[in-house]
């Protein structure tokens, strides 16, 4: 199944949008067994759609089209799309209705023309429903047996329409060519995880792996063809083993997910003080939702005041040890516990550059200190990259270690 | 000038990588005056890298490839491009030198043969040095005074790369075709600051505008042909006047890099107390290296126990107001001031769903208090969007509040 993507769009080409659109596609095609063949990104006119439409179509067996079905002057995908066709756009009452039916207490006014322009469907395809948004997706059937699936530019509109709606079509007309499945590994460098890898899956032959590395974790990719299915779940859970706690639960994409399940299972709260990190560990649990019911708060210590202020961090450790040290580290988590009565804790001091580095304690240099009242540990780390890769790698370290105490405190 | 983009590596179609480079490229060419026509993204294949440049070569008349330069087996940029352009590959010494001297001092162990291969350079071509990295990039002459341009993948090693070799060379193969400026207008809709725009451009013809939403954020870029340069300076000057202190100065991309300005200048110092922002107010500050000559710290006061204790916001006022109020957030400001001797304050508490919303006091109600000892100022706001949205236009409007205060009081 030779799968070739257009994404549309002036915004794409001059910079002002990421295509995260492809990069969702190609994940999701990936995950399913399949793979984006090639992708090309277009202004957004009649001419360059179809052109691109007709060039695609000659080389691919599905053409998936991206942008341009909106109600507005430059939205052309659809007309383009069908001309190439030569199928005939027809009015459709159902789309129409399904379309009213969204907007209906949604108090947002669209003219009547813009609402009929959305409800025309090729003749021939299928309208896709749009979940959050107006103008439905379309399926169509293109010569020789291929196909043409046009979907909204807008993140939240194409996403679950891809998942629930094109992935299941898609699993119809072929088998997925390989079966795969993954996990992450947080607190092993990705060489180390490939070591493992590599050397357990040399009894599993036709298990093909690969890595896909993040700040302090990895994704670990397993692919096979689809007769090896069983030999697949046999590696994974190989490697479970042999990886040991370094693998994160089934369905967590990163170890704050997991710290929040124990969390909340064990009725414990987590309290923060961050120096380098700057609010980012903060951050970082309160993008979860539902994180009001584990986090009780933090503190961001940036200046030796507060730290001694806040975290009564003593004036003689912070002279004696410096701010970036294993006993400052020390002494902000156990603040945490003894004036703010959290259950379990992290705390973190560190110099993230690009300035402040000194031979001593380099740029990179970071103290990690966290725990539960009866079970505490400090790590020290070097940490390398860039300001952003030093904070991004110290809060990944940091909710990791955590998450390993509160494994090993079951 | 006909510019086409060809990004190559299977990392891209798999969804494992965002394509930024993309997006880099896009909005460099953009803001110097030219535009890039066409992107495709394509595995890393030899095959794969010669089809595309021959095609792209036959439509462009500068085609730009950006990966595959690297040592490894899965680097065949080189090798396809000079095939394709019937250029022999010939060692150079002066870029094995180049090579050789930055990896001096770095300790990274590099064996000889992969040296070799990158200080490989096609006939007639020029190399363009690498400060981030060992591949160089490639400037080669094709057939019919076309061009085709080989940069390395890895961001910090194209980005300058760039912006310092290739923006230059382009200018001089062929002027600019239009003329750009832009700037950021914080805290009005896009539909109110394009109203403006579009008014007053009116009065400035052969001035184009452009609008990017950011959350609680527009950039406006205007853009004209290179005769009306002059025009388009006394039109960024008038729409500056009549949009006030609503556009942030020039360079500032973000509310915060004002803030940081103004406060180190006066030597003041910012605190910050949190609530539905979980630190993220605190993290977009640390963000910017230096923060710590005029940020002290911040509390992330989640649970309502953190407010009172940490920031003194009475029972009563809990009770009878509730945690997301504005005497709340004037309680928290306050605190800010009075215990822990800041000179600069931002306070927030609100709903950033998706659960927690009530009929009185919805998902993206957020109440949002800033100011100095002297002068202080809650609003009340009604963001729409998710929870990642409800919070990231918390941080910018909270941001830009207290920019405005900073502005009024100079």
């Amino acid at each position: 199944m030779n799968i070739h993507l257009i994404c549309t769009g002036t915004e794409l080409l001059i910079g002002h949008t990421l295509n995260t659109n492809q990069q969702f596609i190609g994940d999701c095609l990936d995950r399913a067994g399949y793979r984006l063949a090639t992708e090309r990104c277009i202004p957004d006119t009649g001419e360059a759609i179809a052109a691109a439409v007709r060039e695609e179509l000659a080389r691919a067996d599905l053409v998936i089209t991206v942008g341009g079905l909106g109600p507005t002057t430059d939205d052309l995908t659809r007309d383009a799309v069908a001309r190439e066709l030569g199928a005939r756009l027809k009015y459709d009452p159902e789309v129409h209705a399904v379309i009213t039916a969204y907007l209906a207490g949604r108090n947002v006014p669209v003219p009547a023309e813009s609402l009929r322009v959305q409800a025309m469907v090729p003749e021939g395809a299928t309208a896709l429903p749009n979940r959050n948004g107006t103008a439905p997706g379309l399926w169509c059937p293109a010569p020789g047996g291929k196909f043409v699936v046009l979907l909204p530019g807008p993140p939240r509109e194409l996403q679950p329409m891809f998942r629930d709606q094109v992935l299941p079509r898609l699993r119809e007309l072929a088998p997925p060519e390989v079966v795969r499945l993954s996990f992450a590994v947080c607190g092993r460098p990705e060489s180390a995880v490939a070591e493992v890898v590599e050397h357990e899956l040399a009894t599993f032959p036709g298990i093909e792996p690969a890595y896909c590395a993040h700040p302090a974790q990895v994704e670990v990719r397993l692919s096979a063809a689809p007769a090896f299915r069983e030999r697949l779940e046999l590696a994974r859970a190989r490697l479970t083993e042999c990886l040991g706690d370094d693998v994160l639960p089934a369905g967590c994409t990163d170890p704050a997910q997991a710290v929040a399940t124990m969390l909340l299972e064990r009725r414990l709260w987590l309290a923060t003080a961050e120096s380098c990190t700057g609010g980012g560990i903060a951050k970082t649990v309160t993008d979860l939702p539902g994180a009001s019911a584990w986090f009780c708060g933090g503190v961001v210590a940036y200046s030796n005041d507060w730290k001694e202020c806040l975290l009564d961090v003593p004036d003689h450790l912070l002279t004696d040890h410096g701010a970036v040290s294993a006993e400052t580290a020390g002494a902000m988590l156990d603040a945490l516990f003894r004036r703010y009565e959290a259950d379990a804790g992290i705390a973190v001091t560190g110099i993230a550059g690009p300035a402040g580095g000194t031979p001593d304690k380099p740029v990179g240099l970071v103290y990690i200190a966290t725990g539960l009242r009866t079970r505490q540990q400090v790590t020290r780390h070097l940490f390398p990259g860039n300001r952003d890769s030093v904070r991004q790698r110290t809060i990944t370290t940091a909710l990791n270690q955590l998450r390993l105490q509160l494994l090993q405190n079951a």
